[in-house]
């Protein structure tokens, strides 16, 4: 291969010809439909090799927790999308991915990044970090990313099941430590604890089985991808969109500046 | 120019070079900026040519005309996108947008194809058509494009409006006609009269226009666009979605299947 | 309950309390993390009870079969999205589902149609009717959905392995015959075979396992979405948006019109 | 009013009774439709009040500026999507606004607050504030939104004419001559010149014309909505996408990693 080609843009994902698809190096149909769950495909794709158990498991167990939690905002706006543009199916759906965003999605990537700064550093320094996290956040009045949740405000019942879930597939427990740090480092610092929400446990479940945190986004939306599916489902045989419409005409009037 | 040039793929729009930047055959920064507005700048991307007097006046009007209808599913959309993602405006009006397809939009092209079909008819078979439409329409048990209001049921008080500015701007009139003979046949078959709303107005005035009817989707989502972009400002220094979530979920409970 | 309530609006999908959550009437903790794989609670969520291992079999398979075909229109606007906004992965996602519309997704769900129609008559009429709806798209010169590919020229590689799944998991064979005899159809009237694509091996193994046809954009949608956060992640890693858009400007240079 | 209704949440946007329509406390028909050009009406809705003549003049200058581009990414995103979602134009649309994000759109608004905090200070001050920020943005390896292109090297001709009209249309000059002081620090510190790029040209002219910094996306999505309708009116008639995707097949080919 000359020096130009080898500088040269390319894909690693995937090629077909007349008779062949090719992902990542493996024949598709041969080497993989039929042989791999979504999950192990998903990942095969997102690390470029073969899942292990743990993480199988682990991604399973965060696909579903995060799939449906009801009624919230994105679900709202997709459906609310469908009864404007019901000739398209995927507008519905991307409309209510663009609400996955910072506020909710990103807190898990944001979370895990602080997970990763308490598990670099040697185990005796791990507790001072947490602390020194924690401080930061609070002098700068930001929200930690990962605590605190409007509706679970004693926990969200994910959390633990996802830890237990971690453990019993093989982790390692790096990370259910930095997060018990964190979660110890609130309760010093603000003298109170705050629910540790799904945000965290997906951060923390993650990054046990070694998923890079740069790939929590994708996985996120994949698993809200579902949801919505299932939302417009319900919503083209059993339509609400009218009464969502009305709900918020009525809850935010008009009121002219006067 | 060989033949492989002229046969290959290229754009009419623009391109760039390092000193001059060139729209439509025009150089933007001499012919355009400071010479045209908004919309005679719309009109010359869309049509291809600089616009007539009419066409500027009934465009502005048509974009006047839709731009705001307060908290409609595509507002409420994009303020609850901005909820979840506030990092990304642009998701925001995105989301917005996607719901703006044939439920309300659609129509207003739907009906110029009914008003082109009047149109090209000799004058003394119009009547006859119109009425052919409307009954064809009843046969098959779907809605006639343009006509019924869930609000406005005595009429859309921007019909008349984008009528009279059609006229006042010297239209020829043949779609006006065209629409009236529509309301008549309704009347006709149906024993009694539908409001025409601003889907209809909006073909009428952009047809007499000659402002093609593949072109309409485009005004639309433009006026809307713009519509979104005030919404998303008065919810970033004004929130309300999450009063919009909360009245959503008072309307619509959760019901676990039995 | 009274009557008011009864016809009142409600979702059934999900639900939470402060300590909570429940999915379609089990609890989400409880029932569902760490018991089911991603598929099994799509499908749950979906068809809103649990799957059979057909089914499981079969949506894998499917799902595995069209998250990536490489650098696909789809793939190339998402990571053209993320190059002007790099802010927003959702955005990007987003964008390259918008893609994900008729003419490649909405050929399974109009393939399905047609497999219905044939399955629903009597054994024996199956061969004339499946001639019938050939004959019929050919003289209206419409396109028959699931035949044809510029690629998969002798046939695409994923529909015998998908047939060959479904009835390894306990088909019972009546979609994979009506294909069949699709195929057959079009050979008898055009004179000459059309390579059977993927789409209408999606279509015959979710019908298969009696996954209903308004399902199917979401199945693909959700492929899709996996399939697009890979890309990202290697435009993240290794950009080459930049590439693509200098390829397209000398695809598709400016040539004003004259 | 009782308390509770004063605090509650509510729009000052726009609503609708049967017979009138209202917006920001006018009658649309009565005192706005045929009234306003787009702009004014755009402006009337982001300020809440009439928009002056200036602000006018540098929105539909700064509107006309930047709303084609040729085939830049986000047009090509629009029109890949169309091929595979052609029944939905505003899917279309809203996937090349979803690239309008923080690379291309994102510098004005961020130059605008550079500017904003050299008009603070008293005049004499701003000369030695503009260096502190370009050599603050050199320390941290950080580009100074407003500033380099990789097209117009030599400077956007859009650049000039946009500050001629601002100062033709009464503009005070703070903002011009503050932009010039960061272009002077520019070339102290760097010991050579950069490129002003339309996005400072933007932030100089509309922070000139008074519409606040947070208005600016929406400014500049609408100009593109308008951009992309063109491009898809271009698509739909002359189709160029299955070129594009072949060119960027060519350009980023699929090497396995080995």
């Amino acid at each position: 291969m000359s020096q130009a080609d080898r500088s040269a843009k390319h894909t690693e994902i995937a090629g077909a010809t007349a008779d062949r698809i090719e992902v990542r190096g493996r024949d598709l149909v041969g080497d993989l439909v039929g042989r791999l769950s979504f999950t192990e495909m998903f990942l095969f794709h997102l690390l470029g090799r073969r899942a292990t158990p743990l993480q199988v498991a682990v991604t399973d167990a965060v696909l579903v927790s995060i799939m449906e939690h009801g009624l919230v905002p994105s679900a709202i706006a997709a459906r609310l999308t469908l009864l404007g543009a019901p000739e398209s199916f995927q507008g519905a759906v991307a409309a209510g991915l663009l609400g996955v965003g910072d506020h909710f999605a990103g807190t898990a990537s944001r979370c895990a990044e602080l997970l990763d700064r308490i598990v670099a550093v040697p185990p005796s320094e791990r507790k001072a970090l947490a602390l020194t996290l924690v401080q930061s956040f609070r002098r700068d009045r930001k929200a930690l990313p990962g605590f605190g949740h409007p509706t679970h405000r004693s926990g969200d019942p994910r959390v633990p099941r996802l830890i237990e879930i971690a453990r019993a597939n093989g982790a390692q427990g790096h990370y259910i430590e930095a997060l018990s740090l964190l979660e110890s480092a609130i309760a010093e610092v603000l003298g109170r604890t705050l629910p540790t929400n799904v945000s965290a446990a997906i951060a923390m479940a993650l990054r046990e089985a070694e998923i890079p945190t740069e790939a929590m986004r994708g996985v996120v939306l994949t698993a809200r991808c579902a949801g919505l599916a299932g939302h417009l489902l319900e919503e083209m045989r059993d339509p609400s969109a009218e009464e969502m419409w009305q709900a918020v005409e009525r809850a935010v009037p008009y009121k002219p500046q006067t």
